[in-house]
């Protein structure tokens, strides 16, 4: 490190990455008081006709049937998204990396290829992909919210990025995560706050918020985030995505940079972000195909298992069990959320399927253990790469200048604040065992539901919120207790789009007995008003490595919300 | 705890043991000094002619077979073997918990359900299998080597012996292990020691040494044992059997007993030991077609893959390359192990197979990774078990009334004696990164073999010793360099016999440049008369997760080995 100052470093930081931005992109700015910009790329007139024909496009299936066939060059549909995506930058701050020439001749490269072969380069050719900024790429810095990280570029591709060349896709720009990653909200030193497309006041969620911003606006037709304790699913859900949250090691992390590295009693795991089902499924699909196991030592040689995805197992998608977990103990979901689960519900049934209650199975222990075992260093992780440059670790989410009444603000994990628990290498064992116990009586209570759901087998999947608000005020997203329990037991799964709030069927309910701060605090937040008009998402939750099966019964719950709407 | 001391409380159990054989099942003992007792069970006159021919039918498919047509009933079976592992008992010590009744009620069950239903219960019907002692049958002890452990039956049946059940076997002993599982031999307080029924002036190896011995001596068709640092190979290479090291997780050890439980950083795994490499092949697919992971949150979901064992990937089985790892720069083969080498070698090239030599990839720092990780408590969990009763943790593997002058007797990890490292769960972290970063070295430096195979790929499979030497004194056996690197890397192996030592043919070799004191002292053991006539086994390495892979080649290698011999 030498003597520069955090903050001017992060200054400078900010500064290049504005001066990478083409001027002839800059378009003219809402008000900042302005909560809702997603119609802005379709109005500032930065983009062409058919600029917003490529990037309304969000069917992924139709985007890479058109690459593959020439009708799209990856050089058009790449300019275009990349429009999009600084269009989305200037109204939401949601990117870190921004390499418009390097993106471009990568499109350019897949172009020829395809003009000189005959053939797509890939299952993803010409697909311009963004990245969380956890997903290094050669030359570039991975800054992944750290001052003390700023200059210095990756020796190499991580393994992610290079099986995406392989496949024909373009990454394209790098996205905003919060400083420690361990916080649904997005905001640190180096590239500031990303907001939330749908309502500038609320937070996108994280900690993957800039993929979810981006995404929403979108300014790329596919994402990938990473997910320790909800970080997918949370923004996905906060801004009207679909996503999905793959077992541990099912896709390749090696050589992506991280918090708490080498942390491996809860892993995190990438998954993708789109605004469409078969954007999930063509991305998982194509990362698994491409063997990642002889490129990540950790990654589990599993090939795509056609048969799991057709639903062999789960009655073949007809007549299946559903559970839905209305509330889990700890956080009461908004009225909105519960019609959501509503929809969903009748949906299903209409489709011919049988929908049951889900009851909480040690929940809270569930998500304590999560908590202890993430506090396990003390924190001792984030302050290192904070005392690297001498930048203070964030202890919150909220604006200074923009404070709200709304009093919540806590951090996933207690370390940041509170008594540090510093654990040893014997204590964590013990958390270790905790965990396999809970594992354990998870596994055998959902087995058990064979004898109530009248299909011969246990519930197929269960549907809860993955998180018990819409989108909320920057400064006042607490909960992780939706999101941690599938992160503890490992559980696949994924986020789905339902509705909207609606602030004439979603009244505020009376008051219930609280569990807990967090519980009442966000009662006390719900406002008709306030989450109007803000999408709504839930999780369907499958079984360990289970990624076929939670796309195709994902596939399954869609198609009836749909067809029930209609 | 009640008062009693430890020391009575283990021969209090050991006599209950010595209660639990049948009288007319005890047999004239040899004298002490006989090394070889493998002619015994056929000589003893315990078992008719009929149970010996049962007995040594080595290959399991035979016996299920004819288990399925009820040519021979389990109980006449399970009958059988009982008496041949009671005669192992009696000359090698290799039991811990014996339990004829329950077992011959269990065979005469699957015998009626046969009779009545004209059907095998499953695909291991009416076949006895015999447990380490890690693996708990409900109201059973499972002592585990530890005083402290005796008198505590077990609530439930763990989830291997659930699954061993539904298939249709007869679990029908335990068997000995060394205190803290953490030694590369077999003693304990409770049980003693189990001697190698081939020399029992040599140690079986260990920690499944009961397993290696009951084996040894057709005691039981099929063993179960479990290796965190070699603990499966080490007994099968000293006894002379077919082994599998599986990778983590691939079957369920929920609800077994285990040591440092909790330690996830380099995982205990369980897997066969057997005398034919048909019972690997049955025992691995029958529980992995029983898909554990409905039972075992921690089984990896991936079913058995036909295409995988047929070897799709390996060119269909015919010109593969192998490469030979002749020395692991840590302790050099004593000359049998490399005259196993040259023929296994001359067998593949005359089958058709290329064999090229494996350059050893920073073999000594996976080790320190492993022995660091081991020691992360600092032995609290050994001691914390061993103070429940007072019994003194085991510093040393050397049989007080047989001293012999070979000095070596290390524990497999140094937390045993010398410096003790306590580590926090953020160091245990870093050693997790290092790791990674060795997995990742040592699964790039293998791809990149692809440019020397000649085969299009990279080196289908290493063969290596697991152990640098033959069954070795009690006391003397230091050598987990071999077998530890498998289980960082998470490599899946077998071990497979192929020769015998002959003090002819194996000439003492001139000395080299000894690397550590471990190479020194295994180089001054190595007496052409001491290892004379003891089996010599290899190690057959494959990928992570590859388990059908690993048998579909040690079958390849295993057949030109035996047409070669002719």
């Amino acid at each position: 490190m030498d003597s520069t100052d955090w903050q001017t470093l992060c200054a400078e930081r900010k500064k290049q990455q504005l001066e990478s931005i083409p001027k002839e992109w800059l378009i003219p700015l809402p008000p900042r008081k302005q909560g809702n910009v997603l119609d802005i790329p379709g109005t500032c007139g930065l983009l062409s006709e058919r600029e917003l024909e490529i990037t309304n496009t969000t069917d992924v299936d139709t985007l890479l049937g058109r690459l593959a066939l020439g009708q799209w060059s990856s050089v058009e549909v790449t300019t275009a998204f990349y429009k999009r995506a600084i269009i989305a930058q200037q109204l939401t701050n949601c990117l870190t990396e921004i390499f418009i020439e390097k993106a471009l001749a990568r499109a350019k490269e897949v172009d020829d290829a395809l003009k000189h072969t005959g053939k797509p380069v890939g299952p993803l050719h010409g697909l311009p992909i963004s990245l969380k900024d956890q997903f290094c790429i050669k030359g570039m810095d991975t800054i992944m919210g750290y001052a003390a990280w700023i200059g210095k570029p990756a020796e190499k591709d991580c393994v992610l990025v290079e099986i995406l060349y392989d496949l024909g896709a373009v990454p394209f720009v790098r996205t905003n995560v919060p400083q420690t990653l361990m916080w649904g909200e997005t905001y640190n030193h180096v590239f500031g706050r990303t907001t939330n497309p749908w309502n500038r006041y609320m937070t996108p969620g994280g900690s993957s918020g800039g993929e979810g911003a981006l995404v929403a606006l979108r300014g790329s037709p596919l994402g990938v985030g990473t997910d320790i304790g909800g970080s997918v699913r949370i923004p996905a859900a906060f801004c009207g995505l679909y996503g999905l949250r793959p077992s541990y090691e099912r896709l390749p992390y090696c050589n992506a940079v991280n918090a708490q590295e080498g942390q491996e009693s809860i892993s995190s795991v990438l998954g993708p972000m789109t605004n469409s089902l078969s954007g999930v499924r063509r991305f998982t699909k194509a990362i698994i195909d491409a063997k990642p196991w002889n490129r990540d030592p950790l990654a589990v040689r599993k090939p795509w298992n056609g048969r799991e995805y057709e639903l062999e197992e789960h009655g073949h998608g007809l007549g299946m069990c559903f559970a839905i977990m209305w509330d889990n103990d700890a956080v009461k979901p908004h009225p909105p959320l519960v019609r959501a689960m509503q929809l969903t519900k009748a949906a299903l049934e209409a489709a011919g399927h049988k929908v049951i209650d889900w009851i909480p199975h040690r929940h809270l222990e569930i998500y304590r253990n999560a908590e202890r075992i993430f506090a396990a260093d003390e924190g001792h992780d984030y302050r290192t790469e904070c005392a690297k440059s001498g930048e203070p670790l964030i202890m919150t989410m909220r604006p200074d200048e923009d404070a709200h009444h709304y009093p919540l603000d806590q951090p996933f994990c207690a370390v940041l604040r509170g008594d540090p628990v510093h654990l040893t290498a014997y204590e964590l064992w013990q958390l270790h065992k905790e965990k396999r116990m809970l594992r354990k009586s998870h596994l055998d209570y959902w087995e058990a539901t064979k004898a109530v759901t009248g299909t011969g087998r246990p519930v197929d999947a269960i549907i809860a919120p993955a998180v018990a608000t819409a989108a909320c005020p920057h400064g006042t997203n607490s909960d992780a207790f939706w999101t941690t329990m599938c992160n503890v037991l490992d559980l696949t799964c994924s986020v789905f789009p339902v509705t909207y709030a609606d602030k004439e069927l979603d009244k505020k309910a009376p008051p219930h007995e609280f569990r807990n701060s967090e519980d009442e605090v966000i009662y006390n937040m719900y406002d008709p008003e306030l989450f109007h008009g803000l999408p709504v998402c839930l999780q369907l939750i499958g079984r360990t490595l289970e990624e076929e099966g939670v796309i195709g019964m994902t596939e399954v719950v869609d198609k009836a919300i749909k067809e029930f709407k209609v």
